[in-house]
Parts: C-alpha cells; structure tokens; sequence
C-alpha cells in the first residue's frame, strides 16, 4: 500500500446520532468485505455542518490514495441536522434508493448519504434502519414477511415484494433506559438477569398492558417490601416493556414470518420474546447488515458528476 | 407573642423527598387552621438522619416558646432513610395511625412520624397521601368510594368504612417528566396545552394502551413530517400516558364514587379525563387535605412520654 494506491475499494459508513463507524470495504455487492473497521464518537450530534468532513476524514485517510474514493454513508449523517439532508422517501419502497452527494472539499472522496423512510398515516420515520433491511433483503432475495430491528427506538417493519409496506416505531429501548437509569426505579433495578422474571412479566404485560406503569411501580414497593432481587427487577422492566410492545405489534408477527435484525442482546429479548409467543424467528446480525446494505446501495451507484 | 409563648398551638409537617413544608396550627382537630407557612428545598434525599432536627429547627424557631410545641409529620421523614422509620401498616387500616416519635435533643419540640401504608398483594406502598386520605375523610366522614390522588406517583386508593383497603401506584407522572425532558421528545415537546389534543389521545390510549410506546414516539415523526405544534405534543403525549393509567385503573373508577385529592394542575387533568368517560369526580385541594390528616392525627395524640 502506497499513497497512490486506495487501501479499499470503496468505504462503508453507518453515521449515527451519538457514534461514527466506518470500514474499509474490498469487492463490491454480494461480494463486499470488510478489511477494517474503524469508530469514534463523532455522531451528528456533536457536530455541525461544516464538521462532517473533517470528522470522517480524521477516521479514513489512512485509507484513502492519489484517486478518488467513494464513500457510501447511512443513518442520523442524512438528517436536517446532518452532513447534507437526504430527505425520507415515503413507503412503500425498497429501500435504500437515490442516494444525496455531500458536499466535500477533499477531492480524495466523493460521498453519498442514503435517504430514510417515512410513513404519513400513522406518522413515523426511520434513518438506518432501511439499510439493514436492504442488506437483509439483499441476502435473503425473496423474503416476504415482518423484520424486528431492536434498538433505542425498535422498528417492526412489513416487507412484500422487496419494499417496505409499512413501519411502526416503538420507544421501548429508550423508556427502559430512562426508567432503569433515571426513574425512582434506579435503586431497585441492578445488574445482572433473570430468564423467568423475564417471561413472566413479558406474560402479564401481553395481557394487560394498560398496567405497565403501575406494574413498574409494583416493583419498586416489592424491593421495599419483600426485597426483590436487583436482576430480577431489571428482567421483570424490561418485560413489561417488552411484553407491551408485543402486545401493540401483533397485527406484525402474528401470522407471519419475523426475523429480528439488530445488536445480539438486543435481539435476543426480542427472539426470546417472539419464542415464548409460539414464533420460531430467524435471527441476523445487525452489522453485518448494515454492510450488506451499505454494499447494495453502493453496487448500483452512478459515478459521481 | 414573647419567647415564653408560642406563636401556634402546635406545627404540622409535610416533608417528602425533594421538600419541607410546616405549618404554625391554631386550634384542634376539625377547629384547627394555618396562621403561617414556611418551607425548603431540605426534603429527605438531602439530609442523613442527624440532619432532620436542624432542618426542621431552622424553619420552625420563630415559633416555638419556652414550653414544649408538638410536630405531627408525614411523608418520606418516616422511611427507612429518614428521621425515624415509622413502618409502613398494612391495608385494611384506617389511615393514618399510631405515630412514632422522632428522637429530638432541643426540649422545645416533640417530633411525631406518621407511618405509610404497604399492601402485600400486588406490592405496593404510599407515604403521605394516607395523611391527604386521612384528612379527605375527617371532612367527608362517611365517604365510600375510590380516591384518585394525583402526582409524581399517581395513587388510587378504595375506601370502605373508613378504612383503605386497597390502592394502586402509578408512575405516569414520573414518565410524562422523563418522556418531556429527558427522552427524543424533549425536541417535540413544548410548552402550552391543547385541551382537544388531550381528549383525543385519551381516548386512543383507554382503547389501545399497550401501543404507547409507539404512539410516543409517533409524536415525533409528526413533529418532523408535518410540524405537530409544541403545545399539541405535550398534551397528547399527557393524553397517552393518562389513558393508559386510566384504562387499568378501570376496576377502581367504574361504578364507584369518585374523589380526585391533589394539586390542582395535576388534579385537572384527571377531573378532565374522568368526565371524558362520564363521571362526576368530586375534588379537594392537597394541601388542605394534608392538614386536614395531619390536625386529625394530632387531635388524639397521646401526651409524648
């Protein structure tokens, strides 16, 4: 490797709200592999316009060489707020499609962000995402049926005939992490897990979702009362939340074939829970379908102008 | 008034997590009113247990003369954390009962706690809204019915024959500050208020709670794809959460006379929300229930030893 020469073919980018991931990338479509992985905390939210280039830069030029670079880029990066926004296209759609140019002054890179999805009826919006579900639909040609992509905010997202039909949002992710972290409930949820607390709140909560926020407080008094074991609160939390996200998305998994594509802990609440619903969910990792996605969308791009 | 003569016939106390509040008493009983009113940010979570006296000292000296003046306190000064641990009783009990005297070095003051009730199944536990239930009943002797009490930690109570024989905890207010100041939404969130944009959301949570999660985080795509005012978030986002408190509290409200006992912004929207499903809730101010419980526990006080 030489200045003149490009370290990579081309250079994958997953630019979130709160972190910057980046990997070199050799071949192309089906065939892309990554040859190195790079992050830092530079998410858009830390930065403004004018930071996106120098942020990505700090983390890529040892990859770059004499010539120009393509870089394929994902997530919060196409937001208002980001690099250049990559305005939502509204399902259905096959995602991700018509990717924006961002504006570099480097010529050693020329960059595209991928737009998001939305949905007007009921409101919803995703960015990232649709490029895990193009890199599932990538690898699994043909799939029709429900993913589940755990996260802060989990999506459950209806695919028919390689498009998104249509999306629903669910907080869930986010609402544990403010009630396990910032909620009178932080000094009864502690480390650690417990598999049938877990099931049996998921189970209560099925039934009776309305009771979330007193079954929440339930656990507070029983770590007063009868001392609850810190990991058990923390599972039983979590599948109250859990349990009413299911019960809310039933009209998606009920029937139908899932896969769950995210982060291993995470999907592994979610597959647990579809598991105990009677479900056999397929499994894939988020990662590695942000890339495919990534690949996808870079496989068909036109050169830049 | 001279240091030789008290200012009050006795003082009464408030103190919770985060506040103090006292009250110089005139009179006894149902006779008894407030002459003054003072108050802190010294609340339970700021103070060890040698802490308290002081507190209490540095408010209350200006009315206190040569002879001894009792205190009667609720709330978080008698948890396990507080100035004495007055433990909590467990329901059917007549609220509040058999106060534990707090250990005190300044002759001046005779310091008693009121307990809180716990009930075993489902585990639950209130401090000081007994005293507010306890005062509601001293000045509707007879009432039988539900009491809704407002708050960080919404209680519903059931009473018969002057006794509580069950409640409820929810944490929906504590929610609502989380989801409007510390999650996504802070960003959708303003303030101001839309009465409409409340009952509508209302009304969705009580026939689909379990899909809150959701519906929250659909306020933000609202925000983002089509400008949902500030105002309008924040009342639908109260609206959701409400709803949802209210389609499990359903077994407490439906059939039964109802009280709503609190402050009266919070009180409001429960009023609001309960005559949205055809009720006539009756109402009482707070603080002049927890008075009114605290000048009940004083009036058959024991002489302290």
């Amino acid at each position: 490797m030489t200045a003149d020469t490009a370290y990579c073919d081309w250079i994958a980018v997953d630019w979130g709200t709160s972190r910057l991931r980046a990997w070199a990338m050799a071949g192309v479509g089906l065939d892309a592999r990554p040859k190195a992985e790079v992050s830092s905390e530079a998410g858009m939210s830390t930065l403004d316009r004018a930071g996106f280039e120098p942020a990505l830069l700090d983390l890529v030029s040892p990859w770059l060489g004499a010539g120009q670079t393509e870089v394929v880029a994902c997530g919060m990066v196409g937001s208002r707020q980001g690099w250049v926004e990559a305005p939502y296209r509204p399902v259905p759609a096959p995602p991700p499609s018509d990717p924006v140019i961002a504006p570099t002054s480097d010529p050693r890179i020329a960059v595209r962000v991928l737009p998001g999805l939305r949905q007007d009826n009921p409101p919803d919006v995703m960015r990232g995402e649709e490029t895990q579900i193009a890199g599932f639909l990538a690898t699994r040609p043909g799939f029709d049926g429900v993913l589940c992509l755990p996260g802060t905010h989990t999506k459950w997202a209806q695919i028919s005939a390689g498009e998104v039909v249509s999306f629903r949002t669910f907080m869930t992710g986010e609402l544990f992490a403010l009630v396990s972290d910032h909620s009178l409930l932080r000094h009864t949820i502690g480390p650690g897990w417990d598999d049938a607390a877990f099931a049996d709140a998921l189970s209560d909560a099925i039934a009776r979702p309305e009771a979330m926020a007193a079954r929440l407080f339930a656990l507070r008094a029983e770590g007063l009362l009868t001392g609850l074991a810190p990991s058990a609160a923390r599972a039983r939390a979590s599948g109250l939340l859990v349990g009413a996200e299911l019960a809310a998305a039933r009209p998606y998994w009920l029937g139908n074939a899932v896969a769950v594509v995210g982060a291993p802990a995470q999907s592994k609440l979610y597959t647990t829970a579809l598991r105990l619903q009677g479900l056999v969910p397929d499994e894939a990792p988020g990662d590695a379908m942000v890339l495919a996605g990534l690949a996808a969308a870079q496989a068909v791009l036109e050169p830049t102008p």
